[in-house]
């Protein structure tokens, strides 16, 4: 790797570029095409004549799971704008478990009790703060290069939040919100420290905001939108606590990080920082931006920083002509061709893969020319880039396998492309006889990410590849208006892709890894203790009053509850506390309020709590909704508010 | 069918129960020898060493469904205290959709979206009355005897609601509070009118209360459970209006209908009326309640109520005192074993067949005897009873094929068991070379509900039965103390039920019903005039501003929206207006306002609204959150509020 490479600026230039009124235009086309295919007449109708995919993709039983038999991955998926986690099993396909973050769960009480509330946030009513949100990335915490089964990571793209997911329990334990940013788009936790040895795990995470807007944002420069900004974000992986930002100029899409700790890097669509449609479109490139984390954290030590608002996160200057001096700079832009889209890194950390929809071409750039760059070594930012081969319409996203090679997602030709990495570099040096692309697989329809099974990982293992596609159109049996999306398992074990089932997923699966299932160890009993509240001997179970508020303790533990009845006044305000202490794996219990909204569940050896005003008086039944044992049905309580 | 069949009280002596101790002790034994087989070591060490069902189990790829193929059957299930409605594609148990009914949903916008708030209903501050339920039974809309797509109805438990879908939408379209009840656990809609010959599909469902209170329940009367009492309620399914109650002795559990729509049926469990565990333990026997529905509404018309409270829902005495004339009499106790849970009708219409885990035994009540007692030509109402056959441990729910057998779920022995209806009749009649009990199939592990392909219908095809399990244990990857359920796919074309695939399933998969595809037309696209705010112009779409009320109308049609901009004033309350205009099937927007909780999706020619205070000032970016178009990302509008 060095300079020697020809840099070719005619690459760059605008005619290798889809026009954006012929994207707009194939775009169109391509929706309508592919929709085309969709039974326009009745559903029924359509059900009888199932659209046949070519034999050759489907390997049908090859890869099942016979009854009794376990998966070989685990899959987590972020559910967009459904806002909860899910988790598969591959390859079998099939979904395990839905975890409550950013949305409701009334199965799980999320949103209701009282330790969700404290996790999400509250209103000074005791409201949740907020009940929506747009979970959009997902990844997990890393030690060594590879996965370490303690968290994931999660990001709410409408209410700027980082909520973050326990493995071992597989239950959202922290919400922080961010300060000073818009549409919180991309999300990477770091690999290692860029400084000391021994960090060698994950102890940041860095957030991407997508949409600029004034600083503060507080109803002043409203109109002034040249001066709307993005901000780069470091969160604190342990605490959660936002420890620093970074101004820049532009904004940021998708975020990647590198194996050794030092840069982390984001795509930019919007470098012109325009507001309006036409303002995004007028320069020629725009860029992947690189972050030098120990020198933003140096200046930040040294108290190069300003504050916004009423944030004390320090706000370091990352924007242009703040950094034109590579030795001291705090960012690097990288010009590369209009809004690149996807930034991933691949399994050896020797290369950063960009794609964009606006041009057919993904980028390559080199992750020790960066670091030339940050040193003085390298004279053009743009000179890191090492390849540019051209992929297809509308290339996303790029996943790896542990061959040299690259799956990089085509939108508008609703297909995989896999290349070859030194294939491609050679090729932009100038070999003509270099092979870039070596397979083309059609999905269904119009793929958004593809992920590698461990391929954001050092033990990226090449066996399959999930492609999450954003439309299914005739894949499955009508359900209404609303169509499921389609998220395909693609062996990629040989030399060409082989679609091995179709899984339809409620909208949307937006991005997901998959995870070798030895490195996850989960907890199937709670400890009694890790809940300061657990009423944990049944002589603690009772009713206390305090003034008009009153607090029930009560011991679930099959096949009843502790108090078959409690009496409270109305008007009162009542804190219901249960602990199920029962011990055996599986044996959850519920606790639900008759009329009173109330509703959730208790793992074994877990405690919950629940807060609300007794504003019905009568006899209301208390009951057992987690189905838990041969007495279930009989598992009732009594809550009686007396007029 | 006739009295002649001898009646033999011995069988129905306390000696072939189960003592209720020892039920508790089999029922903790049963859980907890289940469960030692369950890894109590590492989760991760149980990945690795994955339990084996033997072979003879799986027949896998043997009912596969390969990409690009469609499924046969769809299954619509009820998802327990999830609150919401699922559906999957069989046999593939591919899941393609939830339906939110009393749950949120922050994808869909339910309980968000004005239009769904006023179907959920909403407290005088404008937000929803409930967020949470527990949807317990779902059952279709019939027309001569089979379903006939137009609606499913769906029940909660806990806020004692009736939810309504329509099949072509597949969305929720009503939900109603029922008065006087606590428990609402049953339901099943009627199948024909008891006297208009022309009326051959449902217009009516029924709804059983399990929980009993002093009526009306508003703090009196709290300590004297001697009069607390359930009601059987009867709600229009058209309107969703409630049309009446029937006071009873007892509570309700499952409901039942008769395929002539002369009888309502539903087991009772608490005969006694107690209400603590001895006091409901305490009779030998409990009871199938049958309701004679024409009766009830001549009473009606006839203005022999009385209503309750606030409620004006007439209701009628169906006690026992007041029903002793069976020529008069507007219900019919029929005596069985103690604690009967599941009642089912058989395809042919003869038989209710009802079990309960507190007897071995299942009961057959031949339809014809019990309209013989109304009439007055059958001495005891206990004489309908025509079988008792020794099932196993623990039976809750019977299911039928098309050959005259019945597959009953076995709670405590984790067993699905097939036996043949007249083998059965024939057996207590005497017969003792009579074959009852023809298959046996271990599932994993104690399932609920049970359920076969049509087999709620005259069309049931004898095909596939779904073992809904309570309990998944070992079978899939760990995903911390929470386990999901399975619903274990079963083909029972031949003489020997075979499990064809486990799927895992986000608790609770608490009832379901197959249905043919055939049946399902849906629509895939709205009639934009269904929405009386639609915005259906360009023109039309602007802020219009009342005092500090300001509603702005929005079109989304890929890739913008109308307005690129709005503003308003802090402390407005602000109502958005959004028609997607798109007529591609398939293309969904969403609309989101950055940290302003706001969430939703509009289908093709779809409206929605959202009311909401304005009481941040500054730049708000709205965003498109369902993948749409080439350039969804740059979907975008921008709030502007003025301070």
């Amino acid at each position: 790797m060095s300079e020697k490479r020809p840099h070719n600026p005619t690459d760059t230039s605008r005619r290798r570029f889809l026009n954006t009124a012929a994207v707009a235009g194939i775009a169109g086309a391509g929706l309508s095409v592919g929709l085309a295919a969709c039974k326009q007449d009745s559903p029924a109708a359509s059900a009888q004549s199932a659209p046949v995919t070519p034999a050759s993709d489907a390997h049908a039983g090859d890869y099942s799971v016979p009854p009794g038999q376990l998966d070989t991955y685990y899959m987590f998926s972020s559910a967009g704008h459904a806002g909860d986690v899910r988790v598969f099993g591959l390859p079998s396909g099939r979904e395990f478990k839905r975890i409550p973050v950013f949305n409701m769960d009334c199965m799980v009480g999320w949103g209701i009790t009282n330790e969700s509330k404290a996790i999400i946030g509250t209103n000074p009513d005791g409201s949740v703060k907020y009940n929506t949100g747009d979970t959009h990335h997902i990844h997990p915490s890393y030690t060594d290069g590879t996965y370490d089964g303690r968290y994931l990571f999660v990001n709410d793209k409408i209410n700027c939040r980082l909520g973050r997911v326990r493995l071992d329990t597989m239950e959202c334990d922290k919400i922080t919100q961010i300060p000073n940013i818009q549409g919180f788009h991309g999300t990477f936790p770091d690999k290692r420290d860029p400084l000391d040895p021994a960090i060698n795990r994950t102890t940041r995470v860095f957030c991407g905001s997508e949409f600029s807007t004034p600083l503060p944002n507080f109803g002043k420069g409203i109109d002034d939108t040249a001066h709307y900004r993005s901000l780069f974000t470091c969160i604190d992986a342990e605490s959660m606590d936002v420890r620093w930002q970074v101004l820049i100029d532009g904004n940021c899409e998708l975020v990647a990080t590198s194996y050794d700790g030092k840069l982390a890097a984001t795509t930019q669509y919007n470098t012109e920082m325009g507001t309006t449609y036409p303002e995004m479109m007028a320069a020629e490139m725009d860029s992947c931006l690189f972050f030098n984390v120990a020198r933003i954290e140096q200046a930040v030590k040294d108290g190069k920083f300003k504050t916004y608002g009423d944030s004390k996160v320090p706000v370091v200057d990352g924007t242009k002509s703040a950094n034109t001096d590579p030795k001291t700079a705090l960012t690097c832009y990288v010009p590369i061709p209009k809004n690149p889209h996807g930034v991933n890194i691949s399994p050896d950390g020797k290369y950063y893969a960009c794609a964009g929809k606006l041009s057919p071409s993904g980028s390559l750039i080199a992750h020790e020319l960066v670091l030339k760059w940050f040193d003085g070594e390298l004279d053009e930012p743009r000179k890191a880039v090492v390849a540019e081969p051209e992929l297809g319409l509308g290339p996303l996203h790029t996943a790896f396998d542990n061959r040299g090679n690259a799956y990089t997602t085509l939108f508008l030709d609703s297909q995989i492309v896999k290349w070859n990495i030194e294939g491609a570099i050679k090729s932009y040096q100038g070999d003509k006889t270099a092979t870039v692309v070596l397979d083309r697989l059609d999905v269904h329809y119009q793929p958004g990410h593809g992920f590698t099974s461990m391929g954001e990982t050092r033990e990226c293992d090449g066996k399959f590849l999930i492609s999450d596609n954003k439309f299914s159109k005739d894949r499955f049996l009508p359900v209404g208006p609303l169509h499921p999306e389609t998220s395909q398992l693609i062996d990629i074990s040989g030399d060409k892709m082989v679609i091995v089932h179709d899984n339809p997923v409620t909208s949307e699966p937006h991005d997901s890894i998959i995870i070798r299932r030895d490195i996850i160890k989960t907890r199937q009993i709670y400890n009694v203790d890790d809940f300061p509240n657990a009423v944990k001997d049944h002589k603690d179970s009772g009713v206390f009053r305090n003034g008009n508020k009153v607090t029930v303790k009560l011991i679930s533990q099959a096949p009843a509850f502790s108090l078959p009845e409690f009496r409270v006044k109305k008007g009162d305000e009542v804190t219901i506390i249960v602990t199920n202490l029962d011990k055996i794996e599986d044996l959850t219990h519920g606790f639900a309020i008759q009329r009173y909204n109330i509703n959730f569940i208790l793992n074994p050896q877990e405690t919950k709590s629940v807060t609300f005003k007794a504003d019905k008086p009568g006899v209301f039944w208390c009951y057992c909704t987690h189905f838990c044992h041969a007495m279930h049905m009989e598992m009732r309580s009594r809550m009686i508010v007396e007029a």
